[in-house]
């Protein structure tokens, strides 16, 4: 574990002392956990990496950090998409890829503990043999770990359903800035003793702690297959009818997406599966339980009232996972760009048509692919990967986000802020917001090492 | 409006300027202000009470109190119970009863926005007109208000189905200790910009800020009439293994209530309805939606397999509706003291048995009832009125609080900590979070004038 290429100088001894091999300091070992999966952001060189084992590696790694004033990237998979992760310059990155044990499930409380790098679809998978899942499913589920979407307040498929990672996530255990740790929360349902630190941490984006433990809620399996429906549109305005009519209903689907006829035809280019491009846009969803079947007759009855050129029950659920390919799909062909808006699932057509408005200003193409049922939009950009290119398409997404917020919408649904959103943060959050924040971050990490420059 | 009794000091005028007759200082009028519903707390005698109509005048009344370092005590209907919105010495009281407005009601968005001040089942019943509901629903709907929900992170009888007030915030305005206002939230389902201040607020009770606007999701009402059910058990061991597989199966009901024996019989001798004495417990609960009736069986199913004596579906809701008198019948009867405690539902029959020997050990009558689906769990001890009394009631409250903590519970599930629980904070919350909360405490009201000795 000898390094000649990084000056391993006495204070990165006293660490090594601490971590032993967890510490790395060679450039080729350091260099993959410098990036997350942002396209845009610039990363630094970092001097160390630690991979991190437990609780007090992490606090042995920030007490270090923080005595000497240095930044701090935390990382689980790397699956972000805003610069959250991405390394500093001479910064010390804490990797939590080896803290990936379940620790307990319990079925009788239908509660889960596990380390922060478990992988997302690793926990659901041990749930469903107690008949139980976690709900939240971003569609990185295969690569993305638990301890990341907490600390991005990750979204995904399900979220018209069972909501985003906050409301599943009873308790943690975090390791401030100075290394001290800190356990939050309860087992309860209920637990109202004093403020929710929980959710404080959770979506706070590495600034605040680093999340080394949680205890999330499951949920029971429910019996039977999934249904899985479609419905085709010639136009946006009567989908995003039928999405607001469904989701105030009682037949309310475990998924709802909405694809537009860019994003389909760009899907069944890249990965053929015999998809039929709408004129307009492709909906798609499932429902779920006993009445499954049902449930999703009642919506299909709902599309054709709001104009659909034909829906119907599916026999398989191709459409979905389909559907979960639309982002490295539109990749493929240079729809590289990503946005992450939100709006009150009543504007979802306004929004859709704005886009096109946009799109067609700045002639450079735009695919969208929303989770309706929660008015989460992600509007991909065509961009040549030139400084120009980026460029463009970065003032475009600016266009789509001022936009979505005109649309009493949000300027990032599920991705966060990172490094990539900062400059859109005053757009939505008002200056007394804007301090309230910063005074939180300076009352937790009052040096300022821990992911700074982000998220606030 | 002028005043005699109060020294009216250039200080006090100078916020009079400001607030003209919404400030008032008679001490027969700021009297009745002064206490909420705990029954147990010293209330001191305030300098002036603040009827505020408006965020400005929330903002005037904090901004002239932190430059004066004057305590403030924020109250919305005075329905706490713990102490958390009584008056200090010569401080200043800020009443939101009068903010009472229902600015928006948005079916399309499922959305409501109010004032603090409107009462909860007013704001319930606004949205039963557009086929909506609000689903918090604490035991005192018809009196407290919206705004003391948040402040509390208040439960209620649906939490079992529905969650608690938290989960049905999108956003706040916010005035903070210096006058300040804040926007916290958004009004998409989906939205992680920041920090969720939304979330720190909620459950603050009233320590660091004070809320002057709310933005609230609701709910669609469910079709048909609720199904009511109840059953009988000899034992509680059976009717709590009934409760765990209850809210684990796909049948799981709206409200789901336990009552001990003594707490049926006291409800029967002050509000006789024929109710059935039960040698152990009775369970009630409730159903809803198109498959209310099969539901209600299948709970029914599992009663009878966990020993139930009796068990069948009720002809009307008067069981919910005694079961809602619970209160008022073991208060009347002298068990007053109160608690508020938490387990696992899992535990909820050995939280029963604990309370039983703790009853038993301080020679003193226990009357439990629980919102069974959530595990939370409300004693109500028998305590004279006099200092030896409320003393020894006291004591066994704490035996039954630290026995909620060594079964994974929580010290206060839904009442909040206000000045009464202050002493047992120390209990659940480990030195490093209580440091973080007075850290937190610090950066938004560094004056410390928002009730303070409270909440943390």
């Amino acid at each position: 574990m000898e390094n000649s290429d990084v000056d391993l100088d006495g204070d990165l001894a006293e660490l090594r002392v601490k971590l032993g091999d967890r510490l790395i300091t060679e450039r080729a070992a350091v260099a993959p956990f410098e990036r997350d999966s942002s396209r845009t952001v610039f990363a630094g060189e970092a001097l160390a990496l630690v991979l991190a084992e437990s609780a007090e590696d992490v606090s042995n790694a920030l007490a270090w950090a923080n005595t000497r004033g240095i930044p701090v990237s935390v990382r689980g998979a790397g699956t972000g998409l805003v610069g959250g992760a991405t390394a500093y310059d001479r910064g010390l990155i804490v990797s939590l890829e080896r803290m990936n044990a379940i620790l307990e499930i319990s079925p009788r409380e239908r509660l889960a503990t596990v380390q922060p790098g478990v992988v997302t679809a690793d926990l659901d998978e041990a749930a469903h043999a107690h008949g139980l899942f976690f709900p939240p499913d971003p569609a990185s589920v295969r690569t993305c770990t638990v301890g990341g979407n907490i600390a991005t307040n990750a979204g995904g498929l399900r979220c018209v359903a069972h909501g985003v990672t906050s409301d599943w996530i009873a308790a943690l255990t975090v390791v401030l800035a100075d290394g001290r740790v800190m356990r939050t929360g309860a087992r309860t349902r209920k637990n109202v003793v004093g403020y929710d630190l929980t959710r404080l941490f959770v979506g706070s984006e590495g600034t605040l702690g680093v999340i080394v433990e949680a205890t999330v809620r499951l949920e029971s399996l429910p019996p039977g297959a999934p249904v899985t429906f479609w419905a085709e549109f010639d136009g946006l305005a009567g989908a995003g009818g039928a999405v607001t009519e469904i989701v105030g209903s009682s037949s309310r689907p475990e998924v709802l997406e909405l694809m537009d006829a860019l994003t389909v035809q760009t899907i069944e280019a890249v990965f053929p599966s015999g998809m039929r491009i709408p004129r307009g846009a492709l909906l798609v969803g499932q429902t779920v339980g006993p009445d499954a079947a049902a449930h999703a007759d009642a919506i299909l009855a709902i599309c054709r009232a709001h104009g659909a050129s034909d829906a119907a029950i599916a026999a398989n659920d191709d459409l979905v996972e389909a559907r979960r390919k639309s982002n490295p799909a539109l990749s493929a062909r240079g729809l590289k760009i990503a946005c992450d808006v939100g709006v009150p699932v009543s504007r979802l057509a306004e929004m859709f048509a704005g886009v096109a408005e946009i799109s067609r200003q700045h002639g450079i193409e735009v695919a969208s692919v929303a989770h309706a049922g929660d008015g989460n939009l992600h509007c991909k950009v065509a961009a040549p990967n030139t400084p120009t290119g980026i460029a463009a398409a970065d003032a475009l997404i600016d266009d789509i986000t001022r936009l979505a917020l005109t649309l009493d919408g949000t300027i990032t649904g599920e991705h966060g802020i990172g490094s990539v959103k900062q400059h859109e943060l005053a757009w939505q959050l008002d200056a007394v917001a804007l301090d309230v924040q910063r005074e939180i971050k300076r009352a937790l990490d009052p040096r300022g090492i821990l992911s700074p420059g982000r998220a606030i």
